[in-house]
């Protein structure tokens, strides 16, 4: 006869105490599928509680499905519920969820902790808790929280010389939400061109949206104008200021060609991706399509996931007006998707000035590494077979490597002595390219690895 | 001539803050569009710069779109440039922004400050910034963190009887996010079958994925089954446990229906929406469709925003194996939405037992409150000419009023009066219902304010 211990000083119910423990039973396999479950009455008897109590359990074990009741014959367990999943299994790790341990990861862009302002942060974020309470407890609107919205829209003003009133300013969690909210705004459908090479995940973005993803090639100028057109397409999505990988920067004569395509047909737009415009080293800051645009559709996207770390996903996009009108009627109904605590954190460390010094010192320590890690480079072995393409802006910089093996083997040999890489070929359409660039991703690299890293390939190659 | 006061001590570059300076007045409009600047020459002898100053400056502005130049004639400013924008209205507020402040607001539930754990969570956060360093700068999985997902799953188990593996549970910012990703997951194209009543802002989701949104009828016992088959739609979203915002809980026959509708066609889907189902009042939790589902086609979907705070962006999903798959090969190479600070910190709060706490807490002070409200509301002259519909669930109730004046129209009249009201009404899809079903939103309401609004609604009827 099933035996528990039930007891009256639990917080809960005798009746929900013998449902959960029945119900803990028959999903770890201690009572078997289809098996009967004693009488109500014998129950009652041998638990020393009243037949009201098994009653409400068994009600409650039919309700949810765990038992059936044949009429006059009594109450069956469900067969299939033995899952393997149970209690006890409870804490395990899934397997899946086991990252393979790299020696050296060049594929990866992580943060130092010492370069993020954690006291600044947290002490911002205690504030916030203690001044905020009533705002922290009322929703927001669709677009974010007023005084975040201000605040970039004083750091663009101060900053990237783009003026821009806080309510064409849409605060999202991450950039890639955003994608997908503006080319609902713009209505695009159908299709979309992107830089050849980008980002997977812009690309997956747009085709999670339904969207044929088209490419626009480039030449060391930035998109190439043919392909515009080529492309067919009436929305693009470009990084003039910083294509990823290659770190090529749209010239003016470029820009201006591609805003004569916009010009063309007022069905078109651009959506310029600005991320890592704030990490330059030693190269002005360019200036964005969106403020050279004078059609207002041009629309902004830039996100604090890489200036200030990954783990705040906070994005935001500029809207011109009349597309600005078209997404508040859209989601002005629903909630914003970034939590206020942090978007009133993010506003204080932007305004009172912590965000530029943040960024700032940032940039001085990242170009430092960056030249401490070039000049180890310039050192190695490698050079002789190598060449380096730094472009001067952003948390990476290329290796062009001469060797007969191809991306796909020396990533397979890398990978074998614990070195995680990617190459340039794995952001093109063509993954054949004749070209062999590898990525250093150096923002959490330390010389001694990299050296390693630089040792290991000289072998392979 | 342009004079400014230009300092080498400044932490900008002369010939940014010459820049800076120009480009200031003209968005301010002291330069006139049109206007020709002086020649560079001219302008370094007058402010006693070198001419390479003025020179990078004018570039500068001829680069962003300011000022255009001419060969041989010199250097002109762009028109249109004005904007009513400048540096001194950057701090004013929008005017769209003020909401209109209402005397008693039955329309929004806010949550009473001291209802909110605020030491605990931020005491919890610090910690989070103290102790988790390289795992806050590091991307998180698209799922969302390990430990988060851990910590509901378990939480899960123990009070909602809900086994499921931390690998099925995806983490989004906000509901909303959630459903347009599960239904690209489900590769829902065309329409989608929701309550009728139920939130705006799910319909309004759907349509901004591109579908038509057919409507479920209710009686009240849940979703009638007729509907299920005229709505002709694959993928239907309800929410079992309490729709919104009638209260209905579908009964245990009702559920078996929809899933004999599920089982008879493996396109079929469900979307369970289990939003609120914490907050019930004297009424046991009712069983999930998930649990019952035995076809591994329902989503489950909750939210901790209704629960916790509005302020916390954070829903999650279960997704059964196969559709845990697809939704990973879709969304496998995105950035979860949800910050890891929050994720870490909902984490500790959960598996800290905070969570349950906190619940039990609110669940007892609102229960009370809806007591003390309702007996306001038993004893006050309105009672006479209306009937309360209690569902003993949820942030709200119902007070159904007999009165000739359309739903329109007493709201009008009530926001005159300086109270936010919504009806019934404003949820279905038939405008015009006959009934007229006032939504009482408690969360934040006060027994004093509760009285004003009874009686002025007394005065109106």
């Amino acid at each position: 006869m099933l035996t528990y211990n039930l007891s009256k000083s639990n917080r809960l119910p005798m009746y929900e105490q013998l449902y959960r423990n029945i119900r803990d039973d028959i999903l770890s396999g201690k009572i078997k599928g289809e098996s009967k479950l004693p009488s109500k009455r014998e129950l009652a008897a041998h638990l020393c509680v009243s037949k009201v109590t098994v009653e409400a359990a068994y009600s409650l074990l039919v309700a949810e499905g765990y038992v059936y009741s044949l009429e006059k014959k009594g109450y069956y367990v469900e067969s299939n519920l033995t899952s393997e999943y149970s209690k006890n299994n409870h804490q395990q790790t899934a397997e899946n969820n086991i990252k393979k341990e790299y020696i050296v990861d060049l594929a990866s862009n992580t943060v130092p902790p010492d370069k993020f302002p954690f006291n600044r942060w947290s002490g911002i974020m205690r504030k916030i808790c203690l001044d905020y309470k009533q705002e922290l407890l009322s929703p927001l609107p669709y677009n974010g929280a007023l005084c975040l919205r201000k605040a970039i829209s004083g750091y663009l003003y101060e900053y990237r010389g783009i003026a821009v009133k806080e309510d064409n300013i849409i605060i999202g969690a991450g950039a890639e939400y955003l994608y997908s909210t503006v080319i609902k705004a713009l209505n695009c459908k159908g299709k979309i061109a992107v830089e050849d090479p980008t980002y997977h995940k812009i690309i997956n973005s747009y085709k999670s949206d339904g969207l044929d993803v088209r490419m626009l090639e480039m030449d060391k100028n930035g998109v190439m104008p043919d392909f515009l057109y080529k492309a067919d397409c009436d929305v693009i999505h470009i990084s003039p200021a910083h294509n990823f990988p290659t770190g090529i920067v749209t010239t003016p004569k470029r820009r201006q060609d591609i805003l004569n395509w916009l010009y063309q047909n007022e069905n078109r737009y651009i959506i310029e991706d600005d991320f890592d415009s704030e990490l330059r080293f030693g190269v002005n800051p360019v200036s964005s399509i969106y403020s050279l645009d004078k059609s207002g559709r041009v629309i902004y996207i830039n996100s604090f996931s890489k200036t200030i770390a990954p783990s705040v996903r906070i994005a935001y996009c500029i809207l011109p007006d009349e597309i600005s009108e078209k997404y508040k009627h859209l989601f002005e109904k629903s909630g914003c998707t970034v939590s206020s605590f942090e978007q009133y954190t993010l506003a204080e460390f932007i305004s009172k000035g912590y965000f530029e010094r943040h960024i700032n010192r940032n940039r001085k320590y990242y170009k430092t590494l960056r030249n401490r890690l070039i000049d180890i480079y310039n050192s190695s072995a490698i050079n002789a077979k190598s060449s380096l393409i730094d472009s001067a802006a952003g948390l990476h910089f290329l290796l062009k490597i001469e060797t007969a093996l191809s991306d796909k083997d020396l990533k397979n040999q890398l990978d074998k002595f614990g070195i995680k890489a990617t190459f340039y070929s794995d952001y093109c359409s063509d993954k054949n390219k004749k070209e062999h660039i590898l990525l250093v991703n150096y923002s959490g690299l330390s010389e001694n690895k990299f050296k390693i890293a630089l040792d290991k390939l000289n072998k392979l190659i």
